[in-house]
């Protein structure tokens, strides 16, 4: 499917199952997903060639395909805990979600589905965050809500829970790192279960799934992904709250920073970001002024550049690719101009080793193996 | 004298003497000075038209026109206290101030003049600042000093004490909104000694002169035009600071704000201030960033624009000119227009009304009867 069209029509059973199933295989990541969606038309087409890509690129053993029992019993358990697991252009998906490159195929949704489509405003902070920043997230969080907005969070200690807790009746979006049957922290279960009467929960990890160091920058793109901005509250320098913003930059979205005295070490994070150009902010009015001009923008889905994979490259081919890749990162561009070979064919040979669990991307088009 | 120019030669004490009768004669003021010495060619033929210029300008009583007496016993008396009074163009006029179109004439100098050679950032905040302000602009002021900037200040309580205390050492500059013989705050006398040791202070106004609410904002402007760029270390919404900040920005300088939390109603002038263009600062080294490229720039001296007085306007005109003055102000523009009259006819009448004390000058080419 292409989420360009946003279809009002949702995905047959079996379309999900099967989606589903891709989507949990290994080395498969949203980006994968959608190249194979593109290449092989559906799903199920792509997880028939699954095994023959993975060999191709010389997985050392067989790739593990999420098997259709246990992608029906994923769906079942998921629904006993009241999650759906849903598709962009589906309703509950959030609209700005879904512009992304790396929009999750299948997003575990529980909750009040209509406050995934509301206009949304990310609050993030340090969880060892001061009173007056706490107070400071609660405030913003009550004026955004007020004033119509999804406050999104990601359910952590600190800021993150001031931000959930005081825009509750408005509607709030807890984003999990972890599966939806693996809170964290677990003290906040309470503060969940409360949410979701007016907001809703997202998360693309599979149930059982306990997130970990890695899965945080990773959920956190959903944060910002989401929403139209993000607002750093308290941050001290490499903070977890800086990658999301780092993220929120990349993907187009406002950056919002409250400033504190260069004295306090918990706001030097976020006077770094209003150097760099973050919007300073000390209420929630200034957030409201910058993002109303962009809730009228239609949704950048952009047209999926054309990058056609190859049927099936030659052996010739795939040997000299592979000798022209090493651990030193390198360009994908490069590997197309010194092999010679079509950029279809080095596309694919690329997607056959990353299926294999040989290849590791990088940001800005370089790849290495691993 | 062409302030362009930036003679090295100094004035004869005739020349000097003249120069300040004229700037302490009624109604007189730098700009004022300005046009006149452009139009008559020295002081001493300025001031033997005033009393012409200012009758047919109306003027209810004589205008008091400064004795040779009196600026020569004032000039003595600067001299005891260690007080010269120089000209742009002079060794000890801050380079910088001398850019302003209302550059003070004649400047009353106490101390080092070489410290007034040297570049300057001002440092200006609250009186009433908190313990954390006070802290962070000596902070500021001592970084600045070590790195071989003269910091600027009012020596006012609360931050402009805290800057000087901190720069002491490296050469501090006050500059007085009164006569160097009145010190205000009065406390502050002892820091005015001690900082003279490797210092200076500065005022424009005569000897005697007690300063009033409306002498602040004036002095302010010198703060801001002998400095490269000034920082606003903490200040409320509606406080002097602000006005300093604005002329600064005015006058091309850099401005620059401190950060705080939007709890604290003390940096909600600072950021209000960020907010609106000026550069956040959370230590020296971003001031010194922001200013080096500027320290090469040549001094901004612009050729004065020629705006030559007409000799005698004829009553006619003259009657017609005041007729289309009343207490709303009205553009410069709009009256020559609506006059009929040469630009140089209307500039020489709103010259002998302003002579006359008849005429209030606002920003943007505004002027109105008193």
């Amino acid at each position: 499917m292409d989420t360009r069209t946003l279809p009002t029509t949702d995905l047959t059973d079996a379309e999900r199952i099967d989606r589903l199933r891709l989507i949990r295989s290994d080395n498969v990541g949203p980006r994968m997903f959608r190249s194979l969606i593109r290449h092989f038309g559906s799903a199920r087409a792509a997880l028939e060639r699954l095994p023959d890509l993975a060999r191709r690129g010389g997985a050392s053993k067989p790739q593990r395909i999420c098997s259709e029992a246990d992608a029906r019993a994923e769906l079942e358990a998921s629904e006993r805990l009241g999650v759906r697991l849903i598709t962009p252009g589906e309703d509950g998906y959030p609209p700005r979600l879904s512009e992304l490159d790396d929009a999750p195929p299948l997003l575990g949704v529980r909750g009040i589905r209509d406050a995934l489509m509301r206009p949304m405003i990310g609050i993030v902070g340090s969880r060892n965050a001061s009173a007056a920043g706490l107070k400071f997230a609660s405030l913003l969080a009550h004026d955004l809500s007020d004033a119509g907005f999804v406050v999104t969070s990601g359910l952590a200690r600190g800021i993150d829970q001031a931000a959930h807790r005081a825009s509750i009746e408005g509607g709030t979006v807890a984003v999990l790192a972890g599966g939806h049957d693996r809170i964290y922290p677990p003290e906040h279960v309470d503060l969940l279960s409360a949410l979701l009467g007016h907001g809703a929960a997202i998360s693309e990890m599979p149930l059982g799934h306990v997130a970990r160091a890695h899965d945080f920058p990773r959920r956190n793109r959903l944060v910002s992904g989401a929403s139209l901005g993000v607002i750093v509250v308290e941050a001290a320098v490499r903070s977890g709250s800086l990658i999301t913003a780092r993220l929120a930059n990349e993907q187009g979205r406002e950056v919002f920073a409250v400033p504190g005295s260069p004295l306090d070490p918990r706001a030097a994070g976020t006077n770094g970001l209003i150097k760099q150009g973050a919007t300073l902010i000390t209420e929630a009015a200034d957030v409201i002024q910058a993002v109303e001009p962009i809730m009228g923008r239609p949704l950048d889905l952009r047209e999926d550049e054309s990058e056609p994979l190859a049927g099936d490259p030659d052996a010739t081919e795939r040997t000299h690719i592979v000798d022209l890749l090493g651990p030193t990162p390198t360009l994908l561009d490069d590997l197309i101009r010194l092999s010679g070979a079509s950029p279809a064919v080095v596309r694919t040979v690329l997607l056959e080793l990353e299926l294999a669990g040989r290849l590791e991307r990088h940001g800005g088009g370089l790849v290495s193996l691993i």
